[in-house]
């Protein structure tokens, strides 16, 4: 059975075979047939004094590296966590923790894992302020500059949103909010590898990294942060990460996390060289379908498109394609809440009979525009027959 | 160049070849040359609708499965986190947050991710009450007894010990918590994979787990949690694991969690097969060279010898056998804190100029009679050698 062809790699992405190399040694374990090309198995825990330990903190070290060449930071300034999740967190409590009760800002696009905890907050006396995004899903800059009139403690903003890709300035963000005198944090998960992102040039405090949307291993994720900010840890005990983040190293996660760094040079190149155009080919064939594409005004992340079709339920589409041989998104990924409609279309005042509609596409290194014009193939058959049964149903 | 042998298992182990098998498939890498026995690439985000979502939904609820029949609880109590210090501060401070502050007690021998989220939980009003343990590492009794005098709404003792092995009657310890009215958290890491570990019949409400002290992958460990049980999260997002702990799940590194649980059976019918023979053998070496071995009065792992000898550092024991191909640990491992004594032997209340010579070693499923020989000898050879510098330095 051939394998379907994968459109969702926002939600995720497979290992790419350099990293999977890369990280083999470090499991200890099916290392015959020179997949290993002849290393030798490193399987020990990084605390530990012996040979097995020192090779496993050198990786983890050189990981480190890795991970903070890829986005103009330094090695000490890269705090490892099992992944973005963890790491918003870390950045908003751990950040929290340390500052007195105030106001924390964040727009109303960001990913659950910034907007939750930052509502948990709530519980140990600070004030959530949500910045409000235009219909193309830009942050509003007059509510930007209101929000930080109530002199916030903490801002966060991200660096492009995981549905609709739409990009924000938050190098801008980030000086206005120094000027109020507030921390910023950025999630960057879905920036890093679709965009150059550098943490000095966006000038933020905190910035929030993930290893498996870039290729890399799922486990791995990292807190890049500016050594001024005062951190308190989520997770203590060893007293790994600087003490920051304990608990023994995923070592062969990170270093799969810095292999997967180590190659975005080359991908950035050719996502350069490239540009939109298979996103381009791909919703001029659903405008042609008659598709709304949600956020085109916007500076978007090259390789994402949500769209909708009118009248015909996103996740119904979604199932339908899966059948077809065809993985695409209905809504947010990662959340395993559900069939309600998208916040971020919400936020953007998207009626909710389209919003319901919503199909996330998200095209990844290994496709090609064959793959984008079957699957709008595919897609138009898919309409036609549900336009067909709803037809039928509507007699 | 020969591989080094590897004595430290307690501080973490190789990833079995057939649990290294069962995760393959999940990386969506290094698939060639048939190493996944036929099986198609599998890296989707257990959110997506997908296809590929549902085959990594599937994966990890059968690892669920399999983690929960390997120490007798249900599916639903399974709690997957990035490993035993997120699951050790899960349960401390996720308890807490639904609790009204009052006092916890912990002995004094747990790991610093038992004890540091414990002290972290003063900053938030909570008593902390530490249990002594006797000259053997064994819970003192009555002290445990004036401790639950004090009413602690919680209470954690671990099931074995990771430096000494020494293992405690944690059934009995829950009854008298539970009767006391508190909670009761046992932190199973070093226990499970070396002897029966059922979480029913220990009677505990929650119970910590590792994947890679069994031989499953770093990145992956489990709190088995009672329903009666409210827990706060520590990373909340996405709603994953019931909105106790949010992230995109590690899908290997479970699913390796759940075939190093699948093996354990065998794996224990081996232990109980071979008994303590092995470390008896190592034992016998030792002492006849003049060492103190460390909790030799309590019932222990059968895998675990923690020994001194006198007037040698450890440390400088555990450089010189690394030198000569023998990967032991001086102290607890799994911290980077270091050099100082063990916090667990000054609880023992042993000399110190005695506990700086602490030398563990901790067998696994590898290792050989002819390996424990080839350790004592080279022990030997170093022990002759520091002596006599010693004696050339003293005069």
């Amino acid at each position: 059975m051939e394998e379907p062809i994968y459109l969702d790699h926002n939600a995720t992405t497979p290992v790419a075979d350099e990293v999977w190399r890369q990280m083999l040694p470090y499991f200890g374990a099916g290392m015959s047939g020179g997949a290993a090309g002849g290393r030798s198995r490193q399987y020990g825990n990084p605390s530990s004094r012996h040979g097995f330990g020192r090779a496993a903190r050198q990786a983890v070290e050189e990981a480190r590296e890795k991970v903070a060449a890829a986005v103009g930071a330094h090695p000490s300034q890269v705090v490892f966590t099992s992944g973005g999740t963890e790491a918003n967190n870390l950045a908003l409590k751990g950040a929290a923790a340390w500052l007195k009760p105030g106001t924390l800002a964040v727009s109303r696009i960001e990913h659950p894992c910034v907007t939750r905890p930052a509502k948990d907050l709530r519980r140990q006396g600070w004030k959530l302020r949500e910045i409000a995004v235009d219909a193309e899903c830009r942050l509003d800059l007059d509510d930007l500059e209101r929000t930080l009139a109530e002199s916030p403690a903490l801002v966060s903003v991200m660096l492009a949103n995981n549905e609709t890709g739409a990009l924000q300035d938050v190098a801008a963000v980030a000086d206005k909010a120094r000027r109020a005198g507030a921390l910023a944090h950025t999630d960057a998960v879905q920036a890093l590898g679709k965009m150059a992102v550098d943490f000095r040039a966006l000038g933020v405090d905190m910035m929030t990294l993930s290893a498996h949307k870039i290729y890399g291993p799922k486990g791995a994720g990292a807190l890049i942060v500016d050594k001024r900010v005062e951190l308190a840890p989520l997770l203590s005990g060893g007293g790994q990460e600087w003490g920051i983040r304990s608990g023994t190293e995923n070592v062969p996660a990170i270093v799969g996390f810095g292999a997967a760094c180590e190659l975005l040079p080359g991908r950035l190149a050719r996502v350069l060289q490239e540009g939109t155009g298979l996103r381009d080919r791909l919703e001029a064939g659903l405008k042609k379908m008659g598709a709304a594409i949600f956020a085109a005004g916007a500076e978007r992340l090259p390789n994402t498109s949500f769209f909708a079709l009118p009248s015909v339920e996103g996740e119904t589409l979604v199932m339908a394609l899966d059948r077809a041989g065809f993985a695409v998104a209905s809504g947010a990924a990662c959340s395993s809440a559900s069939s309600e409609i998208s916040p971020v279309l919400a936020a953007m005042g998207v009626e909710p009979s389209l919003a319901k509609g919503a199909v996330r596409v998200s095209l990844g290194q290994e496709n090609t525009a064959a793959q984008v014009d079957a699957f709008l193939a595919a897609l138009g058959g898919e309409l036609s027959r549900l336009r067909s049964m709803a037809a039928v149903m509507a007699v």
